[in-house]
């Protein structure tokens, strides 16, 4: 089996990567969910607040590889070994350690565009007013990096940078991904 | 002003990129430097211990960013306004902020190469057994990224790859600092 997983900062590209596989027709394995199904099992709402509580708990509770460990499962379940899967929603080095006990082919992407250009992006995606959603962007940002997702982007395969137009981006994973 | 800022993991190849800025003429501020005047100031030995231990106890006293601002006294003695300069070792993303501040023209530059090329760099530079050697190397990495080294990279203005040739990495770092 050979997976392939997208990092990034919020505003560098990794949901349109995650939409260029989905188009290839490559299994997506979104560790995100894992934490909402979690959530929905215990009867809570899905909210932010929720989600965030639940997935640090259960880290505490069961390591912080645990998100991945629970991938795992799933990949075994849904995905054949000659097929390619692609992995969403890395958040700390752990998780690329076990992952990369567990799949031999596992190749770490990390998407990178300079802060201003992400900055930019996420700004002309909301509508509301600037000063408050600079804040939000940048708080995000922190709670993100608190996690250990610079370390897991600092030890990446293989770095893309998305600056330039969508197409040649797209066109990037696409390569990565065939 | 224009500093640009070299951050990258052990056998990224910040060392080669200094190099390419002396060779230009360029002025180079070594944030290890102004932790090894410290520990000379006051009588201790020059060792990797007492650097450390030194280095984290004046960001514990002084805050985080303390290296970077002694950078910045000394950038402001050494170098003319119309100058370029270039910083060598931040560490951390509170450095990257305070520089941001002082220094309108700050370029933030991270070297990436994967882990499997990084590795093999250090090992052809050593001459111990192989497998010590990756303990230490392992070791240090995980010492950097404990000090957040992974945010500073997460943030830079501009990422290059250093997995060719020397030649088109040195090409690289010289287009940045012309």
């Amino acid at each position: 089996m050979k997976a392939v997983a997208f990092t990034g900062l919020p505003g560098a590209g990794k949901t349109e990567a995650v939409k260029v596989a989905h188009e290839q027709g490559i299994k997506v394995i979104s560790m995100g969910d894992e934490v909402r199904e979690e959530v929905k099992k215990r009867g809570m709402e899905i909210n932010d607040e929720n989600l965030g509580k639940v997935a640090e708990e259960m880290r505490r509770k069961h390591g912080m590889d645990i998100w991945a460990k629970k991938c795992l499962k799933k990949i075994r379940e849904k995905c054949s070994d000659e097929e390619v899967v692609v992995i969403d929603g890395i958040r700390n080095i752990e998780e690329v350690e076990t992952f990369k006990k567990y799949i031999k082919n596992f190749i770490l992407v990390a998407i990178h565009a300079s802060p201003h250009i992400r900055y930019r992006r996420l700004m002309e995606r909301g509508r509301e007013d600037d000063s408050i959603k600079m804040d939000d962007l940048k708080r995000r940002e922190r709670r993100e990096m608190s996690w250990g997702i610079g370390n897991v982007i600092a030890m990446a395969d293989i770095i893309i940078t998305n600056e330039g137009s969508m197409e040649s981006f797209r066109k990037k994973v696409k390569k990565i991904l065939s």
